[in-house]
Parts: C-alpha cells; structure tokens; sequence
C-alpha cells in the first residue's frame, strides 16, 4: 500500500508516474469504501484523482495556491493533505467538511460550496501575489458547469485582461450536476469530439506547402490568412480571443500527458487554460454509468451500488415537482426554470412530461431570475425553483427586475432552512431575511406536503405580483393529501392549538418542534397556543392584533436567521401600531455561521430544540407560573 | 421641423432616409437643448439617434420589443412615442422617468436601471413568444460596457444554446461609464481597429483560388480548412463561437448602414449580434471630447459646455476619495476596487496616484467582490468602493465568500439612502436590511465628512473581519476636518444633544432632519434627546440599556428600509433582553418603491421632514404631553 505512506505532499513527489498510478487506483478504493459509509461527493472526486496527484505531484502548496472551484472535488487534495484519518467523520458533526475549509489545513486556502467563484478568488491571488514581489503559482480548478456562472466569466473577462500568471484548469466532465447546457458547453463539445484534432495539425503543414509564395500588395492579408489558420489548429479559439492561452484538451486520467501539459503550462507568460477532460465517477462503474446520481450520494453498497434509502413520505421538493405537474396539465402557460439543478428540484418529472416547458439555464441564478421576469410580462406563469442559498446570487434580479416590476415570478426556494451535511455554505437561512424587506413579495412557507401543494395553487392563482413558496430539505409528514388543491387566501395564519398560558408563533418543520415542546409544557400544567405563521409576509395582521389583546408571553420560533427574520417582522408590526407592552421573544438562528453536521445537531447546537423550547418558556413565565410548573 | 410630426413611431415610418438624417439632427438639437436646463444622460442618448431611429424605422413597437440595457439611452425612443412634450419635467418628481417606465408608454416593456438585465429579457420574451406561437421580433440594445456584467454572459450563454430568433445589437461605444476594461473589450478593439475587414474578405477569394483542388485523405482537413477562413472575414468569432450570427461593425450615425445590416439580420434564423460602433455624445462637441463627464450630467451653458455647479462643501464620495489617498500612503497593502466606477466613487484622483493600486474590474459586482475576500486572504486591504444599489448584485458574495471566511476587506458603500432623480433602480435603501443579518459584517454609517474620515481610519485599522462603511449622495457639512484620521470604538455611539422628554435615535444625514424636529420640539417645551447610531452592526449595546432605564418614547429614524433596518435592530435588542416595556416608533421607508425626484420630495412622501418627525412624535407623547404643547 502506497497510502499508508503518504502523510504529506512531499511523500507524492517521492513517487514516480507509474506509482502514482498505483496510489491512483489505492485513493478510489479508499474513497469508494468510505464514502460507502458515510456518503458524499464520491462521483467529482473519482474523476480528480489523477488531475489532484499531478497538482501535489509539479507544484508546491501551501506556497502555490490550489483554488478548487465549488470545494466539494477536495476529497483527494485532503486525503495527500494529512486527513487520511479524518474520512469516518465525513461531513458529519464537529467532522471533516466536504467542502475545502481552511481551519482544517494550511493547504486549504479557498473556501466555497457555491460554485464559480475560483477564478476571481485566483486573480485576487495572483494581484496580491505580484503586488508583494512573490512568484508563487495560482492555480484554479474549475468544472465547465461552474464556468457557465456568471461571475466566473467575469472573472475570466478581468484574467485576459490584466495578464497576470495565473493557471486556470478546466475539469471538463461534460456536466456540471446535471447535464449541462448553454453555448460554452457545446462550444466544449466541438472540442472534445474533434479527433482528428493533432492529425490536422500536421496535414495543415501539407496544404500550406501548396500555396504559392505571396508578396507585394496581398501581403496584409496573408498575414491574417495565417493567423486564422492558428483557429484551425488551436482548439481552444475562444479562450483565446479572450486572452488566454488555451492549452489541450488532454486525458485528465493519463498522468503522463498531465504532467506534459503543465509543464508546457509553466512556460507560458500570462493567463492559461489547461483543458482537462475527465469523467465522472471513474473507476467505479456504478457512478460511471450515472454520474448524475452519484454526484452527491448517500450511503451505499459497494458490491451492487445499491444505495440505501431511508423509507417514509416524500420529500417536500418531490411532493412539488408532482403537484407542478399537475398544475401544469390544466395551465399551459406554467413554465419551470431551474439553474442546473433539475434532478435536486424535483423537476425531473416535469421535464419529461413538458419538454419544451422546463428551461434549465445552467448554473446561471441572475439569468434565470430576469428570464422569468420577461416571461411573466409575456404572460406566462414561470415558476423559478431554486434553492434558498442559491437565491442569494439573484438578491438584485428579485428586487431590480421582478419586484420593482411587480411581476408574476412564482419562486420555489427548496433547501429552506438548515441542510445538514453541507453545512454552512448551504443552508437555506437568510431567504427571509433578504426577501421580507423586498417590496410587493408575498412570502409562504407549509407545515405539511398537502399545505405545501395548496400553497402551489395559492401562488399560481395569484396575479398581483411576485410569490414565494420556502419548503426545507426534509420529508413530508406523511399527512394525507386532498384530491383538490386549495388556495389559501393570502396573509392568513392557522391556530393549530389553542392555549391560555402563552404563545409559540411558528412555521415549516419548526411546528412538529413546538407541538413536542407544548406537549412537554402541558405535563408542567402549561397550555401553549401554536399558531401556524405561514405567511411571512403579509403577516396575519388581525391575527397579530387578536395575539395582542390577549397579552400572553409569545414565542417565535424560526429556523433561519433571527436578524431580521419572522421575528423582527411581529415586533415591527406591534411596533408600527403602537402596542408596545408584549413581551415577544425570538428563537432563531443567531448571528453566527453554523457548520456541517445532521439537522438535529445543528438545531440542538443553538437551542432550536423541543427540550430548550419548553425551558425558555418556562423563564418567560412570571415567576409564580415558573414555580407552579415546579422550575425555579 | 420634422421633429413637429413625430407623434408616434409610424410618422418615423413615413420619412425616407435623408429626412431621418434631418430628423437625427432635430432631436439632437432638442436633447442639447432640454437637458441643458433638466440634466440627465446626454451622451449616451445622442449616441444612438440613428440606431433608435432605425429601430423604429424597421420594426413595429410594441409587437416587436424594444429592450433597452440600463434603460438611460432610451430618450430618443421616448421622443418618438409620443413623450416629447414632457422633457421639461424629465427626472423631477412626477414628471418623466430617465429611464424606460411601463407605466409611461406601452411602447416601454422592460425597465432596467441597473445593467446586463437586456439579454436575459429578451430570452425570456423570444421563450414566451415561441411558446404561444407567435412571430414579433425581440431586440435587445446593450453596450459594450454592460455586455461584460456577468448575468449578460450567463444570458449570452444560454441564447446561443437555445438559437431563438431574437436580435442583440452590441452598441459600441468603446467605454461603458469608465473607460471600459476587460478581455471582451480588447476583442472588441480588435475587430473596431482592423481597417482591412472588407478588403480582406475579397481578396481571400484571390488567394483560396490558388489553392489547388484536393481530394482524398486529406479532404476533412480542407474542410476544416474551410472553417478556419471563415474567422478571417468574420470578426465576431467570439460570438460565432457562443453561437450567435455575428454581424458588424457597421457605423451607427449611417442610416443605409443600418438598415442594411438590420435587413440582414432579418434574414437569419437564430440569435444574431449585430455590432453597432457609436460615438457617446456625438453631436454635440463638449459631451463628444469628455463623454465620460457627460454621461450623465447637471444643467449646463449650451454654447460653453459649462456646467452649472453648485458651491458648497464637497460629496461624501470625493471625501472618501481624498482620505483613502491619505491613508494609502502609509499603507500600501491598501487597494481600491471598482466595478466600473472610478469616477462615481471619487477614484479618480487614487487611480492617479496609485495606478497599480486601483483594479477596475469593468461592470462585476460579483467579481469584485470575490477578488476582494481574496487579496485579503492574501494580507492586502481591500477597499471595494461600490454604490449600495449595486452591491445588491454582490449578496451572495458578501456572505459566502468575504463574512463567512471573515474577511478584512472593507466596503465604502456609496449613494445610501435616497439617490433623487435616478430614483427606484439607484436608491441605497436595502443594505442596511441585506447586509445586517450577515455574520461578522460591521457597518457603520458617519454624521459628517470628518466622521467618514475616522470610519476610514477604524475601518482600515479593523482586523477582525469585513466592515462597512455607507455614506449618502449629497454634500458633506462642511465641518472643520481633524488634522489627523482617529479611530472610533467598534459599536459606539454619541450623544448628540441631551433631552428627558423622548429621544430620536438616527444616522447620517438624517441627523439635520433630527435636529431640526428637535428645534421644534423644543419650541414646544419638549427637550428631545438625539443619539447617533453611527454603527448600526454591531450596536451600541451599554447605551442602549441606558436609554432603556430612561423609559423615554423613542424614535428610531432612518432613510433606509424600516423592514428589518436599524430599527428592526433596536426592537430585536430590546427583546432578547427582556426589555418589553419601550414605546418605540421607527420611521424609515415603508414596504413600496420610491420614484424619482428630489431627495426632498422623495422624503416628504413617505414622512421624514422635520415637520412630520415632530407631528409624530407629539403623537408618540402621553396626552397630557401633548395637551402642554398645545396639540391635541
């Protein structure tokens, strides 16, 4: 065993190319065991093994930088960074991250999780690295998924101008999570299936032999006859036109041709583009064959890439995709718009029912959410499923172009609240908080799968402007679902439980938490209201009145960022009307970044449980009705 | 005068081309001529008389869509359906919009303000149209400038993928605000410079007979040979490459060249660029030599060029400028970042000084951002001056990128609160609420020019993590400036006048309005204490519990959002401390957008002259108050 031996990037280097082999093949079992256990991104990183090797292999890290674009293909880069040990605790509590994260190593010096955003983080590198007099490298990996984001081509636009010596690789798997789209990718395909590529090149020698010497007035033009030959044998044509040398494509899984074109990389002044083409899931055929399913993965068995699923209702974003459809059947001006993600939105399905209604834009938010501005003003009822942390890359296009336009833009934020395993970079916990503020959006979020599907019909019956619809990356409450969807006349509330002793106003999968917790309060002799808030905004306001005139001690309970949250919305209502003698507290997301880890832990980690629910009511009491319930 | 005539787009119809050429002439000579007195976008209106003429020429506004970028350059399309008579009201309050406005004309169907959002709109109105079977045309105009914001490439990525028939006509005018930067820019060059485009393309016929005829093995190669002359005669190949048909350069101010090209557009199936080169200000001498000062301008002298300057103390933004210079000396790891507005963020002079320390990134946000978290990783300072409007397109950035790492970098955040006439699109009333509930984000806002000085020295001296600095669009005070830069205690704020009948609780340049209120007050017999809440994150935690012990009513006043603003902030305080007993009225923006006009106007909509605050809160007093001061 070759793993064994490498504690270090310094023990690669050791190595010669067909050891690096060897340890090629040791690394993809390694991952292909582990992640069997503990689940992850096991398709990305079967497909850099070779491509990180050779990184730790030619350059030096910590000092040259390594950038990896999303940070979820880093398993390998930790595996020769020392975190061999670490991989049982895989993106769970207190345990290695699935993404690049700089607490856990020195060579870790870029963090993401949403994609895109390596090449500006290398041409900041690269700017401060020439402005302090240094010669480090910079190299960003980026797949041509993440290129196709907007601020990636920004990037790129800055990087062929400003020239800097920076190494940009392409990691192109031919999809990004989901089959890509969009003219970059087919451009990349032109590319990739162009086999007579080298062969051309040598025959071009052939034909230029054959045209006759030119002088004289024609001259000019024989010098742009040459230059336009280069497109002919440089693939990489529009990389070029934008500045930087373009260099492949190469096979990412052969070491040699690897090490070939970064040493050819090393010589260029400037900008490079070294084209990489890998695939997905190397080396494991199951994630080979569907590279798409096993991009993220749960728990499987290695022998029959059987993956183990836990059973129950469904998720929410799967109780969507299927109440969409059946909106869609009846309203042919319903039009679905996902930016790369139609598998983890639910919209599979769809797609394959209304083809020619399902755009997938790409990776590409701020498109996606202006598209479906002009589609509404056509008429059409788009409906943008995207998930809540992805929504933050469209905060303007929902404020400049839907909101300000108050136009009919039907939002599906999936993913609302915690995530998980993906941790900070992904949970869906500032939605309301940049949402709420947003004139003319109505905001709403379900307490069961059949609330979520009348909420559907709620939103695409409403036409009076923007409407959001948030749901959260669990299961449904395997509730029964009503033949009909029902509109929910906006900005009503629901009492889901009366009580006299006090309040807990909340919402989504919070409710189950403060069911559990007024259980517990009940034993004590409490009797505490819920109220289902639904609607974040408009709030309920003769709701909020009647809470008001009963002046109980109130609590609201949200799972998402208690600055500027559900929360502070109640107190600004009171506030607004002059009711100033309530005492409200907020239970949320304080104001800190929480990280990976299950959902309860992330719920436990800031007292959002049933137990520290039922205990903060308790202080809340007045002091008789706190040692009545036997507290002190 | 034909202009007389123009009532709506089909008396354009009804000219020949040398009348539009008269025509051309009219409406620059009325755009000279009115703006003069109002003020607004000179240069870019004039440099698309013909273009928009033409446009309206060839197509059928409303069927066909007119898309503007930006929105600024759409004078001339307002002259021509039926809006002439309102230029004297242009950019006042309740008069004419400066930018396309669906509610002024049927013929305005998309709104912009911001840049980049024209392709995405026009996908979407070719998606929509498509989908309900009918024919109209959908025409984008975007500058070179705006084609390099990210959402434009995400939106050309897509349209080339998708080949609808829709037109983009790329208007060149070889700078955006700023003289343009970036790689697209450079390419644009290159087709605008090369002189022998047409010769070119006849004489390759010359040589291509030279070439003997081939046959055999090597026929793939001709063929591919082929391909490769076409990037000879073709300029646009980057966007032949993206998937569009590239049409172009043609001279913009050549009525029969733009028809011409337009007519062939026509013909192609698919998405075409057309590419327009035009002259920013063109016609009128002064705004054609410095387009950049003349982009959008105050009144001035027609004959002279000379504009009409108000005298006084200098902007906020030129404050910002002169101290960053200042503080730059001492520290050269300080570096200013812009996307696109060295100029609007008072660069200019830095730039100047520190050429190599000034990094245009050209309109991108989001890059901006980004490079920024990176060179700060990297031990630079990064400075990222930006207008708080569009620091909304780098959300995601903020949190993700720069406050979840914990990034020094530093925001001067410029034009918050209220803009005047470019009104809803450029108010800077949203990041207080969008960037409050981010962790570790400061954000402090100064009462003067010598406090923006002392934030600027705070914030540089600041290690902790990003921090924030937001300063309105008007003149400073006037105040006498310390010789020396101090910092401010993180999370202080002062007392500016004492008062024990209620206390207004403010920032920035609402501080006069507070000031005056109290004045009033005071006449009253009431002695309002005022306290400037010059960090708005994190707050200033003892004071607040010290006014909380006073039990005074207070106001919390603020020109930015009151959804989830400062005084959310307050009311969120107090509740986490159990503090429920306060009587807190916060005035700031309601829930709606606010239209053009003066900040005064724009103030006295929603409530925030002095004489209101006062009214208010009278109102806010118990009523044997009130009755003492003679109100009932």
């Amino acid at each position: 065993m070759l793993l064994e031996k490498i504690k270090e990037p310094k023990n690669v280097k050791e190595l010669s190319i067909s050891q690096l082999e060897q340890l090629a093949a040791e690394i993809r079992q390694f991952l292909i065991e582990k992640l069997s256990i503990t689940g992850g991104h096991l398709a990305p990183n079967l497909g850099v093994v070779e491509l990180t090797l050779m990184l730790h292999y030619l350059y030096d890290s910590p000092t040259d930088k390594f950038i990896f674009d999303v940070g979820h293909q880093s398993y390998v880069h930790k595996m020769l960074t020392g975190r061999m040990d670490r991989f049982d605790t895989l993106r769970k509590y207190k345990g290695l991250c699935g993404f690049v994260k700089r607490s856990e190593s020195e060579h870790d010096v870029w963090e993401a999780g949403h994609s895109s955003t390596s090449l500006s983080a290398a041409m900041g590198m690269a700017l401060a690295r020439d402005l302090k007099g240094e010669t480090n490298k910079v190299i960003a990996v980026i797949g041509d998924g993440a290129l196709t984001g907007g601020m990636a081509l920004e990037a790129l636009n800055h990087i062929g101008h400003e020239k800097k010596n920076l190494i940009v690789v392409l990691n192109d798997n031919e999809m990004s999570i989901a089959p890509n789209v969009g003219a970059i990718h087919n451009y990349l395909g032109k590319i990739r299936s162009d086999k007579h590529y080298q062969k051309a090149k040598d025959e071009l020698q052939y034909l230029l032999n054959k045209i006759p010497a030119i002088g004289g007035k024609i001259a000019k033009t024989a010098e742009r006859l040459k230059d336009s030959l280069k497109y002919m044998v440089v693939s990489g044509v529009l990389f070029e036109e934008l500045g930087l040398t373009y260099l492949g494509p190469v096979d990412g899984h052969d070491l040699n041709k690897l090490q070939e074109v970064f040493q050819q990389a090393n010589n260029v002044t400037g900008p490079v583009l070294v084209h990489v083409l890998t695939t997905k899931g190397k080396g494991y055929s199951p994630a080979e064959s569907d590279s798409h399913k096993w991009h993220g993965i749960t728990p499987y068995k290695i022998e029959s890439g059987q993956v183990l699923k836990a059973v129950g209702p469904p998720m929410y974003t799967e109780v969507f995709g299927d109440a969409l459809i059946e909106l869609a059947e009846k309203d042919e001006r319903i039009i679905a718009v996902t930016p790369a993600m139609p598998g983890g939105s639910g919209l599979m399905k769809f797609a394959a029912r209304f083809p020619g209604r399902m755009i997938d834009v790409g990776i590409a938010e701020q498109h996606a959410a202006t598209m479906s501005a002009a589609l509404a003003i056509e008429g059409m009822k788009p409906v943008f499923a995207v998930y809540s942390t992805f929504l933050q890359r469209a905060y303007d296009q929902v404020v400049h172009d839907i909101c300000r336009q108050n136009l009919n833009v039907v939002f599906a934020i999936d993913r609302a609240g915690f995530v998980g395993p993906d941790g900070e970079t992904h949970h869906g916990v500032y939605d309301i908080p940049f949402l709420r503020h947003v004139p003319n959006m109505v905001l709403m979020m379900p307490k069961d799968e059949n609330e979520l599907r009348n909420m559907m019909k709620t939103a695409l019956d409403y036409n009076d402007g923007p409407i959001a619809i948030r749901y959260p990356r669990v299961a449904g409450l395997g509730v029964e679902i009503d033949a009909e969807m029902k509109p929910i006349p906006i900005g009503t509330w629901e009492v889901l439980r009366e009580g006299d002793s006090a309040t807990i106003l909340t919402l989504g999968p919070m409710i189950q938490v403060a069911e559990e917790a007024a259980d517990m309060l009940k034993r004590d002799g409490l009797n505490v209201r819920i109220v289902n808030a639904r609607f974040i905004k408009p709030l309920d306001k003769a709701m909020l009145l009647q809470l008001a005139a009963d002046k109980q001690k109130m609590i609201v309970l949200e799972e998402g960022s208690q600055q500027g949250g559900l929360g502070s919305a109640v107190l600004e209502f009171y506030s607004e009307h002059g009711i100033h003698d309530l005492a409200i507290r907020i239970m949320g997301i304080p104001d800190e970044f929480i990280e990976h880890g299950s959902i309860k832990e992330q719920r436990q980690e800031i007292g959002l449980t049933s137990e520290q629910i039922a205990a903060e009511m308790i202080k809340l009491m007045p002091r008789r009705r706190r040692s009545a319930t036997g507290q002190r």
